[in-house]
């Protein structure tokens, strides 16, 4: 059985984790379906109650019943790189690809639906307090008095997007940035934002979980490091992710997040204080690993191919094909 | 606690469902997300392991830990209309709003996830396959020769856009309709295709599920109806929607799809055939039930009401609110 990979030309964490799949002999197939209808095309039947489908890509067919495994990794919009694009074959395109991808019974990582979930921020902070991970205060709100009250219980805030990157094009991340003691907070009303505690933090920590695997690494904040420089993403560093082991009382939480958000794969950010809590800041269920694996030697591509090259799981319990149809 | 209702402000079909809420005395707040940041309002506050969100429309404060349902009918994009809207407030507005009631314990009809993956026609042609209703033989291609032999071993189809509606604005449905017998299907390699045999009906069956509860209407094919005309949405008709009985075994395989689907409510459209065989065409799980509500004096306005009006869950038993914060 293949693995089916979806994601742009040039993606070198791809790379990474198709050249341990190489080593397993496991077919793998791998696209863009932005290339829809140009270099990739498909086709399903549905008769006398049974489906068959087919992928096709640069010359290689492959059945959908076929695959034991999807990896959603970085796909560019539907149809996008099209002789003649447009908004109605871009959702002609995504509804057929993903329709069909949907009904078969690969494994996902991850399934379209819970992706889209985990990205919501307000719904990560909420598991994450369910699952008993310690969560920096934080207000959502387009209320000035609310942002101000917040900001007189909790003087030391950082601003960030409530969604992730800025949708220009090519989408720009936003930094977290520190708040002002003496901001004006009037223009809440006119769009959400996001203030949260900031978290006089020692260290990163960035825990990469794979199915039932877990991978952490932790990076030292420098004794000189400018205290504006919040985000990590943006902070240059002279340090280096190193490996760190997981709290048990946190595993625990973490592995009731990721069941319950359905996710086989998530990149967790947490912030280290003085005391050695790890705060959790966000949980990002397409985050990059290239850089801590570069740093820390940690087999994440190799976890990333070794789950998806598990094989396919038995066809789902709870709807069975019917033996007959209903007439 | 309070029944929260996502839709535009000319809705008529929510209007029904209101007055019904209205007889039963529970607090009913209805608004159009795409008000945010003007009408409406929002903030949520995640402290000690605790979340308090709150939405206000009209001068109305409503708790999102008090609402007992959330009904997602048919609302705008988040923040279309706000002062100076922009494709970054919709996307940090729809994430505050709907990461915010994701969080929340309510019972929704229908949840977004389910919403959705519900939408792919793909996906449900698959399940309604797999609960045993009858499919009508469907390919959905880009392959133009399977085109062709799919045209050569059922030569009586019908051509109909594999997504919903065309995306203009307003976006506007697209006819189902007859494909001629000696079509070229060469265009068929520049956008997903999908052919369906053509089931000659004698009637339209349209089925509303919400919850448990069905019903079924049938509106017969006029003995001198032009067969060219096969989409009953854009046909005129003399006849009426008439209540009919759903058979037991339909009814089975009709609760397994919205129970997999995840759906408190669908729209299912069948074609019935000379031999009173009811053929799947879609299950639309946003479908108007208005002019059937008016031909046949079913009670499907109160029975959304109904459902709505439930008491709301216990809180789910998957992932409970920790006791203590791991630290």
């Amino acid at each position: 059985m293949t693995v089916l990979i979806l994601t742009c030309e040039e993606d070198v964490t791809a790379d990474m984790v198709i050249v341990h799949l190489n080593a397993t002999g496991i077919p793998v197939v791998r696209f863009d379906p932005a290339d829809l209808t140009g270099g990739v095309a498909l086709s399903g039947e549905y008769v006398h109650g049974a489906f068959r489908g087919h992928l096709s890509s640069a010359g290689r067919l492959v059945s959908i019943g076929g695959l034991r495994s999807v990896w959603v990794r970085r796909p560019g919009i539907p149809a996008a790189r099209a002789a003649e694009p447009s908004a109605w074959l871009t959702e002609e395109a995504s509804q057929a690809l993903y329709g069909m991808l949907r009904g078969c019974d690969a494994r996902w990582m991850n399934h379209p639906d819970a992706a889209r979930r985990a990205r919501h921020k307000p719904y990560q902070l909420r598991l994450a307090q369910r699952c008993g991970l310690p969560v920096p205060a934080t207000v959502i709100t387009t209320f000035p008095q609310a942002a101000r009250e917040f900001a007189d219980r909790y003087p030391d805030l950082v601003v960030k997007p409530v969604s992730g990157a800025h949708p220009q094009d090519p989408p720009r991340a936003v930094p977290t940035s520190r708040v002002a003691p003496d901001t004006d907070f009037s223009a809440v009303a006119f769009g959400p934002t996001l203030l949260q505690r900031r978290v006089a933090k020692r260290a990163d920590i960035r825990l990469t979980v794979v199915g039932e695997r877990m991978l952490a690494a932790r990076k030292a904040v420098a004794d000189d490091a400018d205290p504006e420089e919040v985000d990590v993403r943006f902070t240059p560093s002279a340090s280096l992710w190193r490996a760190t082991d997981v709290p048990p009382r946190l595993a625990t939480a973490i592995q009731a997040y990721v069941r319950d958000a359905e996710l086989a794969y998530g990149a967790f950010d947490f912030a280290e204080d003085a005391d050695g809590t790890w705060w959790f800041l966000e949980c990002n269920q397409s985050g990059q690993f290239g850089f801590v694996e570069v740093d820390t030697g940690q087999p994440i591509a190799l976890s990333v191919a070794e789950w998806l090259a598990r094989p396919g799981p038995e066809r789902g319990a709870d709807v069975k094909d019917a033996d007959t149809t209903v007439r």
